[in-house]
């Protein structure tokens, strides 16, 4: 399997759902706009693909995954929306194009933000294909992994740890919750609507858990080392703003050994969930060997 | 049955609730402080009081609308700690009080609002009083009502209207949305709690959206001729914001005329649903009467 043309041909998928969401909806046509702007700025669609994925390793169709893909994505484009935001991280660009407050001004950028989070919840529970408790489950799930004790609370911790030289263990416990929640609810959500047993849960969930946070190491590695042209962003603007950041801490070496051990730990738990996990095991070699 | 001691005892009984809801969790310290300033900033609680009323009305117990009711005034502090910020309305009082960013800054006021909007969700949908299905057609109705179709457009509408002579039917569409839908949301949720006919909710929801009108027209009157001590809050900005009112189209008493009628109309959909009304009509009559 060639997972570069797997993660583009889901992408596609999602995208291409994604872009439906606003079509039939009653929306002031600026504020419309704003949403759009960020839903279509592009992106890896790490979260919803993972959704997909679980699904396929769980041998279920994606379709049946599709809106709470969605929902994450949705979610995940809000808070990119509001960290970007002048009082907040003030970044002009991502991805290599204007922050969302810089094209339609500060107030539409919060209110886009505001009604992206408000439209994943009504995504989930508003469709046809899951039962009650299915939703109910995820929409559980959704609010506490993008919540103050979720992402949320990360980004808050993450803003008042600058300037201050953060432990290991208080480095991690920041990512787990800006970054790591919201992939752990990925891959959960695709167990959930797989059907997994509570077994190969605990264990997708410990693979979710590592994933997170090489994700975020090798983020960090990309900020030292990375091509600014690749990403679409500055480079070394942690060292610039003085963050705590894994090379920082670790040195890059250090880093990247770290990066390798939670590769392994997550390919680790896979094995033992019994469900189809070459997929899953590629995503993860993905996450570690990105460029951007 | 004396009205103000009504909303006086149940105010109690919601703000109890409403204060617990942080107690467990596992929030960064200075976030959670914020998330309680504005939730401890007082308000009329009118939103969860209409959840408790139409269940009393309905003769269920008020106890099984608790976390509905808690849910929807966490979404209506979030929405007034956004509408406050200095790229929306920039106000530096509430209720007699500094707003959130004022006292906790900007970047904490977003997050304290991306927060209790989220948690809002989680509340019914981590309720243990709920079956799947009430939990799936409360988040529904809450989602659509405080989203991009309803509260967070209606923020958006009136923005955009500021320094625009509207007519009367485009400020009734920016009102319907920016503070109706979720009194609508209030009743509703009620009357799903309640298990009410769907006729006696065809009539309920029609009950709440002439009351949220008369709510906005006796808002709009109070700015006009309110007591600022009384109401925490300076009189007179919308004169002053050259915002479009209902005495300013219709003249002070073509408004109170309107206002009125509504509170009739109102009432005639009371009578005509079925259930026990005289409460629910007297937060009516307390809407169109109150002096903040």
């Amino acid at each position: 399997m060639n997972i570069v043309h797997y993660l583009q041909e889901k992408k596609e998928i999602i995208e291409k759902e994604l872009y439906q969401i606003f079509a039939e909806k009653k929306i002031p046509q600026s504020l419309q706009e704003s949403m759009l702007y960020s839903l279509q700025a592009g992106g890896k669609r790490l979260r919803p693909i993972l959704v997909l994925a679980v699904l396929e390793a769980c041998g279920k169709p994606l379709e049946i995954g599709l809106e709470a893909a969605c929902a994450l994505e949705v979610v995940h484009t809000y808070s990119l929306i509001h960290d970007d935001l002048p009082c907040m991280d003030d970044d002009d660009f991502r991805r290599g194009k204007p922050t969302n407050h810089k094209v339609f001004g500060e107030a539409t950028a919060v209110l886009a933000g505001d009604g992206l989070l408000t439209v994943s919840f009504e995504l989930i529970a508003a469709s046809p294909h899951y039962t009650a408790d299915q939703k109910v489950a995820l929409l559980a799930l959704l609010a506490k992994a993008a919540g103050a004790e979720g992402m949320v609370g990360g980004q808050m911790a993450d803003m008042e740890s600058e300037d201050q030289q953060l432990t290991l263990t208080e480095l991690q416990r920041v990512h787990e919750r800006k970054t790591g929640k919201l992939l752990e609810a990925a891959v959960s959500f695709g167990a959930i609507l797989g059907g997994v047993s509570n077994e190969a849960f605990d264990h997708l969930q410990r693979y979710s858990y590592h994933l997170g946070i090489a994700f975020q190491i090798q983020d960090d590695i990309l900020d030292v080392q990375g091509d600014s042209q690749v990403m679409g962003k500055q480079v070394g603007s942690d060292e610039h703003n003085n963050k705590s950041t894994y090379p920082k801490l670790l040195t890059l070496q250090g880093a990247k050994d770290q990066l390798m051990g939670h590769l392994a730990q997550a390919k680790t738990h896979l094995t033992q969930a019994g469900i189809q996990t070459e997929l899953l095991a590629s995503i993860a070699d993905y996450v570690v060997q990105r460029n951007h």
